[in-house]
């Protein structure tokens, strides 16, 4: 039996991840649950995103996956230590891939991190920077408005450049040369993002390296597909219809095989 | 026994219908439920916020109230026909009140509604409206961004303006002569929506009249309190902290009894 990789995200944000899993492993089956019905996760206590990564594991393990990816900042922030614990299956995060990337690029060993107020919060990507490379000063800032444009579908003008002008100017006064887009949804406002801070700064966008872990985990446990095409299936706890007009701004084509369920 | 009003929203803005509850009645005890861990319910379906609001209701039933309040526009537009017809207790939406308002003060019978997508989706103000006086035009526009606004505490500013301004062009170039605010976390930004649609235009604030019709209905069937003082309870799905803080900014004062419970 062809076993698939399961991907879940708050919303619709984690189709980012999705894009780059397809690009780079395009023979395997792949299984994505966006929680729209209870969506955002980013404004909500540790204990609710727990209970909610709980309950969406449990779905995709139902659907038979061989590896998860918490394709959600918030979640990879705040719950990833707590989740790893309680389950056989291995679990990928966005946090890790993206700091190692960031540690890398940085040359002045100063580096930016946004996220929701959530993932701000929990110190996870401080930490994280801090034991890769104990000299680099970490500058987070939350930008809780930028998920709404995303969805609003404000990727530019006036008031979105603003915001990000706003947001963005203690990284800019702290004289930060990497940023992390923690948060799935940022990498649709790059071009706003890059004008507020500058455009020598190093925009890390993890979704990439996110795949290569996929990729090496993979293999390593000889459980990659040896399909040449797989089958991507997304299921969401509330409204597909608005899923599908938003997954092609995120995933670069349609996704086809949307399904409700009430599993939440 | 004394019995309580019950009333519900999905997060923190039902707290404008309490504050008015507490002005005019102010010997009922109230309970209040916030549903902070799925908030926000404006951008979500019909068939989920109805599934939501049950749960709700089902909540407050157990604490014995002899009437429920929903100080949710999206719940009162989309699921109040739908939950009316199931539960025995007397349900008190802020549509209705709000319609009734605005019917009356508008004079060149020019209409304006704002509130969130569901709730402008659902057309239920055009309808109600339609009902009382078919002469009345009505311009209904949703605010995605309102509420991340006020959640974010960004009551003005240029950025906020900017947007309002840009929201409510149409409202303006229709001549409407009044404008109901067909959310509840609205009201905190009256000031920024009064400056982008003109000083003449009146702004109806459900809130009043909501209460107004919670005392004629507790009245007509011989329950209201004969206390003095009510007490106040407040129960939300996530995050008492940050329920809080926000409250003092919709209630005017501080909320007290604030527990977390696990129903939903």
């Amino acid at each position: 039996m062809i076993k698939s990789i399961g991907v879940f995200d708050s919303g619709v944000g984690g189709l980012t991840v999705v894009k780059e899993l397809i690009r780079q492993l395009p023979g395997e089956d792949i299984i994505y649950f966006g929680d729209t019905a209870r969506v955002p996760y980013g404004t909500k206590s540790k204990e609710t995103v727990i209970r909610f990564s709980i309950e969406n594991i449990l779905f995709l393990l139902k659907q038979e996956v061989k590896l998860i990816c918490v394709a959600c900042n918030t979640v990879s922030s705040v719950a990833l230590p707590v989740i790893k614990q309680y389950f056989k299956v291995p679990i990928v995060g966005v946090i890790t891939p993206g700091v190692r990337e960031a540690v890398y690029a940085t040359k002045n060993k100063r580096i930016g991190v946004i996220g929701t107020s959530s993932t701000v919060k929990s110190r996870t990507y401080e930490n994280e920077i801090k034991q890769l490379d104990h000299k680099v000063s970490v500058m987070a800032k939350a930008c809780p408005l930028f998920v709404p444009f995303v969805e609003e579908g404000w990727f530019s003008g006036k008031v979105v450049a603003q915001v990000a002008k706003t947001y963005l100017k203690p990284l800019r006064d702290a004289g930060v040369d990497t940023v992390i887009l923690g948060c799935t949804h940022y990498p649709l406002l790059k071009a706003v993002i890059k004008e507020a801070l500058g455009k020598d700064v190093i925009l890390i966008d993890s979704a990439q390296q996110v795949a290569i872990e996929v990729k090496e985990i993979l293999s390593a446990e000889g459980l990659l597909s040896k399909a040449r095409r797989g089958r991507h299936r997304f299921y969401v706890s509330d409204n597909p219809e608005g899923f599908s007009a938003l997954a092609k701004r995120f995933l670069g084509h349609d996704a086809r095989e949307v399904s409700k369920v009430n599993n939440v």
